[in-house]
């Protein structure tokens, strides 16, 4: 039997005990794994090193080794996070409705967890550790496939975390890792129906491409975020810069970040000079359409490949609009579902915005950037989902849930 | 650009105006689709005889043909349907959650539709009307891809719809039929990510698993059902003789009946031979493990492949477990997360089988014939999900919608 096979089947043998574990014995399961991950920070870091060195052999960019490096205090934030998950309310065994029919039946709608949850994810180790609490602490098992950069720190976080789970009512089984790290055994787990109940693919857009494209397993699709920010006629500046500023530079690297701004001819007359600026102070490369280069001076032209890439990067577009409804469709055409911002105190134009356009959070008069699990004060977050079904937006621990009825008769029958 | 391409595009470029509309414009063109289907019926009965013709040239069964004849009192059931969906509350634009953060952000969780819905069906034209009225009125658009079988019925009942959605709200775009039956067309809708946000199979288990394993497109699977019955030691016959019956013989054909029937070792000396002279004398044929065999006449041994099979028929499986935990393990094996019921008077297994059984019905005391929209009280049904993600159960009108978050800010940045 494969790897993939062997250990998804194991995490699977958990479930029926993980199910009837009460929110005690699975906070105090991860509070153990915090713990372990404090005593055991040094064996960790000798890992990590492996790694690091592999890396730069291998010539990985020093932004890449700097997102894989652990240290002391990397660790300790990654216990920290765990003991925020334990903080969180336990979704699982929630009634979520109660329904007495005529007929005497009384059905309860009751939160189950999902299963077994496949993540398959890139470098950064930190997610070995933050998607470990997620599941457990929702009742699932997870079988983690970690990229071939951070394989031998995963490795040993995972069996630390592992040892901590012997001490606890969780089964050691219920966390599983491919060490595996060819193609392969990313492919097989994308149809592993029957033993993996849905996959969550965290990385870039190759990695969630190629999980969309391939799976037969249910996916739930995160992440890749072209995030627009529109400044209506009427937007103010001493408002609009700051929000255009913050979208952009505060990390450029993440989801939620603008990649294209738009701006009324009105407001573009009056204020882009301004905003250019502040832009361009903030290390800012700009492309533009052809009328923006009537306001400023810009690095290149923005072609239509700009308006349909995800920078992530200190790089904006920006284009000049005549309305709201050029705006909209701009958005209809190159927008991904994630987060879309307008600026403007015309009441009827954020109203028409926000019911009309199709993503995940659309904001009126704030920053793209709060789209985030802790922002939205869920405490954790699994990802940010940009697709429809299941759950949209940031995810907290109700999007690793399912549910079920349990019906209570007395004999009946139709 | 071929039909499948074509029409998706039509179906995607109505949303901006079906997320528009209010719960009484919708209403009001469903009542109008109930309204033409009766002034058309004797045109669509005259479409549906070609359908029939055509079948019993190709020796299509009875039970297969009355599947697909339509009359003046199935149409009139078809418009009552209708008319049905329309008391409905429409849960479009419902607030589900309302957050304000320590920065003043205001978030609200908004129900919206889910988009372009891709439903694949087989036979029943009663579908194509149902489906439309579901999505419909959920703001969606929707194309059908119904069988072959039923081609000539299905254009002329979408034509008539059509009509009448010209004199509405809704667009005529918002509602199209696939009109080439060739499985390219399947195929090619499987994959149309970008265009459909969902593919819902409606049909048998070869037409559910091409779904699930070809699509790339987001699926909601629906349906297929080996549901069980386990008889417990402290059952009492006469509430457990009538449910037996009812999940066996009610409707057969139907994926929340009876499979399979797992009895304890001490009911089935005392009442085994009663259960099965009433499942004869309903012509119910009996299959069976050795021990059975011991209780009663069997026709013929059931084999693992018999354990496997939903039937859809008047054939049991009968197996006589030593406990509830051989009857847990047995439907673990064998069961598809659909329907299973215990039947007991000792409350902790109740509990304990309500608890661990992963399905999404788990019943106590009644028959799995009750997994179904009308039943649970929800007035309509798109179908009975069979997974864990998105919606598990069967699924009423919030089943086809997703949800947004409207942020309201003053200038909030990170």
């Amino acid at each position: 039997m494969s790897e993939v096979r062997e250990k998804s089947s194991l995490a699977k043998g958990t479930l029926v005990t993980l199910n009837r574990l009460t929110a005690a014995e699975k906070n105090d399961a991860l509070m153990k794994m915090a713990d372990a991950l404090i005593e055991e920070q040094h064996s960790i870091i000798a890992a990590n090193q492996e790694d690091l060195e592999r890396g730069r052999a291998n010539g990985t960019s020093s932004s890449l080794l700097d997102r894989l490096a652990l240290n002391e205090s990397r660790i300790a934030g990654m216990a920290e996070g765990l003991r925020q998950i334990v903080e969180l309310p336990d979704p699982i065994g929630d009634e979520l409705e109660h329904i007495e029919r005529p007929n005497g039946l009384k059905i309860e709608k009751i939160r189950v967890p999902l299963g077994v949850i496949g993540i398959i994810y890139e470098a950064r180790p930190n997610v070995t550790v933050d998607a470990a609490g997620l599941c457990l602490k929702t009742g699932n098992a997870v079988v983690l496939r970690g990229g071939s950069s951070a394989i031998s720190s995963n490795k040993r976080i995972v069996e630390v975390l592992q040892q901590a789970l012997a001490n606890s009512a969780i089964p050691v089984a219920a966390l599983q890792l491919i060490e595996d790290t060819n193609r392969a055994s990313v492919d097989e787990m994308l149809k592993l129906n029957g033993l993996l109940d849905v996959v969550i693919p965290r990385g870039g857009a190759s990695l969630i491409q190629n999980v969309v494209q391939n799976a037969t397993v249910p996916v739930i699709e995160t992440g890749a975020g072209i995030c627009h920010t529109y400044l209506d006629a009427t937007a103010k500046l001493d408002m609009a810069a700051p929000i255009v500023i913050n979208a952009k530079v505060q990390r450029p690297s993440v989801c939620n970040s603008m990649e294209t701004l738009l701006v009324h001819e009105d407001f573009a007359g009056a204020h882009l000079t301004s905003i250019a600026e502040q832009l361009r102070s903030n290390n800012v490369e700009l492309r533009g359409c052809e009328r923006t280069a009537r306001y400023i001076q810009l690095d290149q032209n923005a072609t239509e490949q700009d308006y349909a890439t995800e920078y992530n990067d200190y790089i904006l577009n920006i284009k000049v609009v005549n309305d709201l409804d050029e705006a909209l469709e701009h958005i209809r055409q190159f927008g991904t579902m994630h987060s879309e911002c307008i600026v403007t105190e015309t009441t009827a134009h954020a109203e028409r915005f926000l019911q009309e356009v199709d993503a995940a959070a659309v904001y009126h008069n704030a920053s793209t950037r709060f789209t985030d699990g802790y922002e939205f004060g869920f405490g954790a977050e699994i990802g940010i989902s940009t697709q429809k079904l299941h759950a949209r937006g940031p995810m907290g621990l109700p999007a690793l849930t399912s549910t079920k009825y349990r019906i209570y008769g007395t004999g009946q029958i139709r």
